[in-house]
């Protein structure tokens, strides 16, 4: 990929405008966490990791709003907007990671001046960006081993480069796969209410030259009968310690589809989406979002005035029904609280 | 509901246009068949029984352009008007039963006068109509006693009034239900592409004041995990003598899901949707409409231009996860082929 999903320049946050995809490529220059803040809730910028990396950009704004000399009164303030730019969704646990990593290294610069921290919060910024490209090539390295020459992958939302640092997670896969030689093929989710897969995932797979068929979510099955998939590759948002996974609303669904037709499960995310607090998905917030994203998402009214709607962005499929969690570190199989890399 | 879905009037249709549905209520005035033959295509008249009612009344209409006193003459150039509307739609049943019942009218009425046949077509359309509605009253009676006071029932795309000449096949139990004073609760899936379960369904039941909660497609199975879900219930466009149902697309992603939480999946569907000269639904031909209905159904595109896209109209739910089949003539269990009715 040649857009940049998030990058920080001349003191401001660069964001591809994802709303905006795939008519119009345009890019945010931010230089307010407010709107930053609120860029991450309009999912202008989404995706665990993006948001992630987008919270540690924000703090860096946040610092260059904040005119003291006193690191106590710095801390403080940062405190504040660390707070607030937590507060912007609730489920993706790398924002959180990301913030707390920022939230270290004021606690471990007590001897400098908040200047002085100012640029060391963008340099771990950077760093935490860096990092996760790093963390997607691995990725795509360990999961591209699992894809054969010639399959066929079914994905929802968007687990790609928009959604990271990097090449993605569920797609850096097949990116890497496909860079190796194999020919993969891709049918894509659309992924309603928000359209990831139809605005973003068909999007970038088309730009990287693979074949990838837009589905609706309803249809998956039916592709599951008709057609032989693979496998079934997504990301995550959260995964509890004993591999029940939070993902887009739908992936539950899926997840259960595949399993009905045997087909493998497979779960790509960043050890940073692992949260070995929670014993189980039970524990994950889920967000709530608004009614008006599935009846006017479209800019038109697509149901009764007044209707009630159900409208959660995430569900959690249970480890029972993941073959397979794939992360920078390798790829982990059940019982998953046992596996993990002790390291980490 | 006081709104009639379709009806014959001063020699013309009268159709409810349920793509303007629920923004607007108009009515199309059908004079000339082929119109009928585009209404049905474009999907302003849709669901099985609907789809066989409109037929019906497109061989009036067509009959009413052939000036010729000569039988032969008359009988042939219906023939060919019948083709064109049997061509519309392929899934469907009901409609070649209800043509091939308007053709059974000219085959008996060999020593009539054209003019005379005419006013035949015209009684046999309206008794089809007719027909449907007292089905509709009678699957509602049978499939009532499968529901329970406070019920909760979820629902795809839309077996309502809006889909036949009554009260609709799997709404119609839940309308029958609640007016014998159970209080049922309604999940509908909206139902893409066309999202007839948000602009048709969840306007039907907001209607008739029955509890209706508008999901997308992909969140069933969380919603079958966090809410309990007393039954699903389906229409069907054509069933197979064992029992496979053909119906809109997302369907089957249902019985799967619904196979995997335990709860009970219902077809309703009148017994002229079964199709007993097929012996499974593999045999059932499944209809592939625009992939523009995906990509740009809501007037701005949201897919990158040229993405391949699969829309097929309908899936094929096998019998194995259908609990009950629901007609007019009672409740149906598995084994299918050995319990429908012999006498129809």
């Amino acid at each position: 990929m040649d857009t940049k999903t998030i990058e920080w320049r001349d003191g401001k946050v660069i964001i591809l405008d994802q709303t905006k995809l795939p008519l119009e490529e345009s890019y945010l220059e931010i230089s307010d966490y407010r709107q930053l803040a609120s860029a991450i809730k309009k999912l202008q910028i989404r995706g665990a990791p993006a948001i992630g990396i987008a919270g540690a950009f924000g703090v860096c704004l946040g610092a260059n709003e904040i005119h003291t000399d006193q690191y106590d009164e710095f801390k403080e303030q940062m405190n504040r907007i660390t707070d607030e730019l937590a507060a912007t969704r609730p489920t993706a646990v790398n924002l959180f990671w990301a913030l707390n990593r920022m939230k270290a290294v004021i606690d471990s610069c007590i001897k400098l001046k908040p200047e002085a921290i100012k640029w060391k919060l963008i340099e771990e910024a950077n760093c935490i960006l860096e990092e996760d490209r790093e963390t997607c090539r691995l990725m795509g390295e360990h999961g591209a081993m699992l894809l054969k020459d010639g399959d066929t992958v079914l994905t929802h939302c968007n687990a790609g480069a928009l959604a990271t640092g990097g090449i993605g997670t569920a797609l850096g896969i097949i990116f890497t796969a496909a860079k190796r030689g194999k020919k993969i093929k891709v049918y894509a989710d659309e992924t309603r209410p928000l359209l990831q897969g139809a605005r973003l995932t068909s999007w970038e797979l088309m730009k990287a030259g693979i074949n990838v068929t837009l589905i609706c979510d309803n249809m998956a099955a039916w592709v599951m009968q008709q057609v032989w998939i693979d496998c079934v590759l997504v990301g995550a948002d959260r995964i509890a310690s004993n591999g029940d996974a939070a993902n887009k609303i739908g992936t539950y669904n899926l997840a259960v589809l595949a399993h009905y037709h045997q087909i493998p499960f497979y779960v790509v995310a960043p050890s940073t989406t692992l949260d070995l607090k929670l014993k189980s998905g039970i524990e994950i917030p889920i967000e709530q979002r608004a009614g008006h994203e599935i009846t006017e998402g479209f800019g038109r009214r697509i149901a009764p005035a007044n209707v009630s709607v159900y409208n959660p962005a995430f569900d959690v499929t249970p480890h029972q029904l993941i073959n397979k969690i794939i992360t920078e570190k390798g790829v982990f199989s059940a019982p998953y609280h046992l596996n993990w890399d002790p390291s980490r």
